[in-house]
């Protein structure tokens, strides 16, 4: 991998391709609006730039960086124009609809589908952060892939300052992130909804609980959306937890209250 | 308020004694740890020292600042020997049980419940930091006490930087509590036991929703084993609007889910 073309210069395209030329990549900005190829050249962050998809031929890597849906709504296409020996990436916070996508097409392009736990709270390629990799744990989904193609993808990826941690399929990745992401975001939400009257006493908990509620919304959406049975799945779990913690507390269950606290504080410190 | 004396020289006791010194009160540092009183001494957040309870009758002012439970324990014996013009005072973090206790023992001094939104996960008089109070809520109970000595204490806590707030009664401080403190705790827990077998997956929202699980337990028990009506009713009220969200979740109720998201993100916004 060489010449990269970054599919959608947002705040995430916008960072990883801005933090891998600084490694030596070429990068090749394709997006829809003429503001950000011209910003995206200004800034340094790409070589080339481009509104037309068809020129990510030119590169031998291809990223896509746009939401899941429209991720896996662009795949047929990108793959089509591709040469048979380039290398189709993306950065999709789901899997399931890429992987299912990508198999349809049938096309056979290498494919490694990557997972960056890293942003901000902004949209654009004006929030975007080339430093934002730092010590981030960074999902490798090998899909269709030799070992080389993967090795060298994750020695990128800790030239950025990223963790690249290998996912054995997209089954895996979308509980994972189910868990740790998604259900983080569905409970800041109806917590933010308890505690609409009572904003005047908003202290440092309740702020540090809900601060992913400030996420942007879109994106959001598009990775529950994507991302069903494993994101209910986990919000059955979590109602079986609360109420298993209601039942002890209603029992003024002391001993099993504490075992609970410190249990829960040990796997938090552990982090 | 002139001379307080501060019957517990922890986080709590020793911040809010440290801050309200440097405001012209005088203290008196009330600790059965001798090393702790040695401490106050020695960083100048208290005049005097005693490791006996009853020097409390010495001071025209008494502030537990004891977890609720032994705040509790300790208000029957400091009520009693208590000058009847005396203020007495409170930082515990829930009212139901000091207000009942206070209630019971039928002394009638003045009695007015603090309840600063500040503090650290540490412990202790080491973790104390007289500046915690900048910019924090600090809600007032004014359990039996003249409009002047609340108005007194209201003026004191704005000169330390925070924002009283008054509370019209235990139950309504208990269920604000429970919404916007108690709540996040248990929801950290929760999080917690379920990121369990994904930790090295842990970003940034994971660390966020679940950062007050460090919170003391032994602290975190106490407030919840003496606020269990509003608590389980909290998590079921919380638990509600999650069957909700999983059910426009599994119907793909994309508009549903908006409204929902966006109106948290407002309520987030807003704080």
């Amino acid at each position: 991998m060489n010449h990269l073309a970054v599919v959608g210069f947002g705040q995430m395209g916008a960072s990883l391709a801005a933090a891998w030329k600084a490694g030596g990549l070429r990068i090749l900005a394709i997006d829809s609006d003429p503001s950000v190829l011209r910003k995206a050249l200004e800034r340094g962050w790409a070589d080339e730039a481009s509104s037309a998809i068809d020129d990510s031929a030119r590169a031998d890597a291809v990223l896509l960086a746009v939401p899941v849906r429209a991720a896996a709504a662009l795949l047929p296409d990108v793959v089509r124009v591709m040469r048979p020996d380039s290398l189709l990436l993306d950065v999709a916070s789901t899997k399931r609809a890429v992987v299912e996508t990508y198999r349809r097409a049938g096309c056979g392009v290498p494919y490694v589908s990557l997972h960056p736990l890293a942003g901000n709270e902004g949209t654009g390629i004006d929030s975007a952060d080339p430093a934002m990799f730092r010590d981030a744990p960074f999902l490798v989904l090998s899909v269709h892939a030799s070992d080389e193609v993967v090795a060298d993808l994750e020695s990128r990826i800790r030239a950025i300052g990223a963790r690249p941690i290998r996912m054995a399929s997209a089954r895996e990745h979308d509980a994972a992130v189910a868990a740790t992401i998604h259900l983080p975001h569905v409970l800041a939400y109806a917590l933010a909804h308890l505690g609409r009257d009572h904003a005047e006493l908003a202290g440092r908990s309740f702020r540090d609980s809900t601060r992913v509620a400030l996420s942007d919304a879109t994106m959001v959406l598009d990775f529950l959306l994507t991302n069903v049975p494993r994101t209910t799945e986990a919000i059955e779990r979590l109602v079986r937890l609360l109420e298993r913690f209601r039942a002890m507390l209603a029992a003024g269950d002391e001993e099993g209250l504490a075992r609970f606290v410190e249990e829960a504080k040990r796997i938090r410190t552990r982090l």
